[in-house]
């Protein structure tokens, strides 16, 4: 088979023939696999803007918005077109490789701020049995949301839409557990399963998707209520961190049960939740909280609440003993005898995240991203084959691409090349545009001046800069990564 | 609610309430959340072996064993009760902390390797249409081995064991893919589903487990061969990294399908695959393809070949045109015309690997891990509470730890800290032993010699050493980790 061709300008860049990677760009041994850690065989490659399965680079115009369907809203309008997505069955997507990408990243930053209050990451099964959700009477309370089904042997299952359930026997077939071993906070970033009535929104309400599960156990109510307070604060630290305006309002338990319980919404015009916030105070409530006609404060003189939509984001749930005294989840206090654990349960929608920063920070025609959680952090377009300069201009992209794969370790991966040259810059640039690199480095006419200028386009705040190639390293050098 | 208190000697070590790990060994600001990208504020957490969630830690002596079950084969009854799995229905299992910790490691090694020849990573639902499968007959075909479900529409589903029709329908779909981009390889790592008749031995043979799998798009028989060859090198390297001696063996290709086939196996001695291996020459098989009563090797005259057991770990499959006609999944060729493209379809199983890494590496009694993949490398054991010299050593185990986090970057997270110190470090010494962390470090009488040695088990060799500060610090620097 022949190796694939890729041109800059006049310069033939031969690269190997089954990866999407350019070897004349790698920076170390070139043999493929990456070993990050072990610094002996390290390859940092630039990846082709031609080989990303990215369906909007195999599409042809005009083809997005027949292979769309119907298109609920703007982020999953824009996701399905930029090829970040496509549609499987009802509330089901295929997340293409861009949205793993900025998956991971988002699973990386939840990592950290559960892993930082003490969280501990397990993985438990989906399939769960009919008997655990019958004690907790949620077998017939879930009704038809729940996805059931039977195995061979006519055992009932349900997929697991959250799991409560089995953490608390887990936890309770523990023997021995000290007083002196809580508070136990366990979480499971995992793929979820819901039988919505309406999946709409593409990933906002869908029937799978991957949600992040906390449940805690604590020794007395105070104990419980100082966890669920240090939950809330990751939570408020992962949302400032992602840049992103997050509100916790006061909410209802639902089905899940429990006494206190919180939404984090993000402010937003499709939202399905009806929020009421105070002016005056840091109170806000979802209206199903609140008697019908409150519309003043309850907490301070401020008056009269104002009215907003949300996209729920993130929910916590102080349950008490309602699951721990079902499935005996106790543990050994001071005089050795055992006490039912407190507990709490903590989401956050890992996929709906995504959807809603691409629904709250995007331009109708351009995705933005929270700049963590970019799928790529830097795209660089050389200019059009043939081109006046052309040639050149490949020789500037070569160095610079050296420099950044060189001396930028956290843009490792993040760093690709649009290779399209048969494209004019305009054209190409356009699609980083829509597509929402936070950094966009055209090299185009000025890195043909006696110093060499490179056009940087800093998609997150709408500036655009001609810098020289230590300029532009040194601004890379400061982009934060996850 | 009081902190916990962690007493190492006489040294009373105040420690935060709710955190799995010391300040007292942190090294940079404490502030919980880990930001290793920014360098900006910057935390190397101590683990505390008293606050794991590895409840082999939390269980009393003795009751392992009426915990377990029925335990099958060594992996099995070693994970349980070491805390890295608990049984939850037949064939799923509980992945507890440690188990996801070695998961996630297994994960970026697979993802290294796949990406380095080109593969591209997707994640796609596990809820698959009816009738999808009635299109590659496979819907009648699986009979008992698919969970089948229905929607609250009484649309019919199943859940997804493998994902060749999900895969093919999605490049399908994609417009004007042309021969200049492919070879296409897209994978995902997910969890899978499939109701085994017998589910057995633990992670090796479940009803839900996580698999790798990849699918290849080629424009030609040729093209689609060279690429089934680059994943098998690739398969090699994994295993190689590894270090877990893998064959490769000429495999049926059962339902999936195609006209060439293998798969990867681990020779153990409870493996459920006959093989039949040539001394002579590369040449070996799964029993299944041979002729009955053909003892010999086919490809050269060494003579017959010997038996083995064997675990399989990976499977290849050149599939053809199998799924690609069926879904119509086309390029366009040099002239412009369509072409149904060459696919191949090459699963891990990543769970499986774990426990067969495990099954083939331990000790009756305890276990060993390929280094790569122990869910921590380093376990520091400081002396009993109220021993002889158990101050100094104390010291000695806070100047250690602060040595191993501030300089060995790549330990980052790696090194647990065995604050059990109401206990024996023979006691200890027994446990680490049994968990098998590759480096166990215990600081005894020779650290308050004039210059203080520790000692140090490779428990990966098998051999004890004894060696200063210093020495300890390179040769933990020399560790790999992914």
């Amino acid at each position: 088979m022949e190796p694939v061709l890729h041109q800059l300008g006049q310069r033939l860049i031969r690269c190997a023939p089954r990866t999407l990677i350019c070897r004349k760009y790698t920076h170390g041994n070139g043999n493929g696999a990456d070993h990050p850690s072990t610094g002996s065989s390290h390859t940092t490659p630039v990846l082709l803007v031609s080989r990303l399965y990215q369906p909007a680079n195999l599409r042809e115009v005009g083809q997005e918005s027949r292979q769309a369907g119907e298109m609920t809203c703007k982020s999953q309008r824009l996701m399905q077109q930029a090829g970040l997505i496509h549609p499987s069955n009802p509330g089901c997507y295929y997340y293409l490789p861009a949205t793993v990408r900025a998956m991971e990243k988002l699973v990386r930053l939840i990592d950290q701020e559960m892993q930082g209050i003490g969280g501990q990451k397990l993985d438990m099964p989906s399939l769960c049995s009919a008997e655990l959700w019958r004690s907790s009477e949620r077998w017939d309370l879930m009704g038809k949301e729940l996805f059931r089904l039977q195995d061979r042997h006519g055992v009932d299952y349900c997929l697991g839409p959250t799991h409560e359930e089995a953490v608390t026997t887990l936890v309770a077939h523990q023997a021995s557990l000290s007083y002196r071993q809580l508070p136990i906070l366990l979480y499971q970033i995992t793929r979820k399963f819901r039988d919505e009535p309406k999946p709409r929104f593409g990933l906002l309400r869908g029937r799978e998707f991957y949600m992040k599960d906390m449940y805690s156990f604590d020794v007395s109510e105070e104990a419980a209520r100082h966890t669920y307070d240090s939950v809330c604060q990751a939570y408020g630290r992962l949302f400032s961190r992602l840049g992103l305006r997050c509100l916790r309002v006061q909410a209802d338990a639902g089905n899940i049960g429990g006494t206190l319980s919180h939404e984090f919404q993000l402010p937003a015009d499709i939202g399905e939740d009806r929020l009421l916030v105070c002016g005056g105070c840091s109170f806000a409530a979802n209206e199903e909280t609140l008697a019908p006609g409150e519309t003043d404060c309850p907490r301070c003189p401020a008056g009269p609440l104002a009215e907003s939509k949300g996209i729920e984001v993130g929910h916590t749930f102080y349950l008490g003993t309602k699951y721990s005294r079902v499935f005996n989840a106790t543990f050994s206090n001071h005089q050795n005898r055992p006490v039912v654990s407190e507990m709490g349960c903590y989401g956050l929608g890992v996929t709906r995240i995504l959807a809603a920063a691409v629904e709250v920070m995007s331009t109708e025609e351009a995705i933005r991203w929270p700049g963590l959680l970019a799928p790529y952090q830097v795209c660089v377009v050389p200019p059009k084959k043939g081109s006046k300069g052309s040639e050149e201009g490949a020789a500037q992209t070569e160095g610079l691409v050296h420099a950044l794969q060189g001396g930028l370790p956290r843009l490792r991966g993040e760093v690709v090349l649009d290779d399209r040259t048969q494209m004019t810059i305009g054209r190409r640039l356009k699609d980083a545009v829509r597509l929402g690199y936070p950094y966009v480095v055209v090299v185009g006419q000025g890195a043909q001046e006696e110093t060499p200028r490179f056009e940087v386009i800093c998609q997150q705040t709408d500036e655009t800069m001609f810098l020289s190639k230590d300029q532009l390293v040194d601004l890379l050098g400061r982009v934060e990564t996850v």
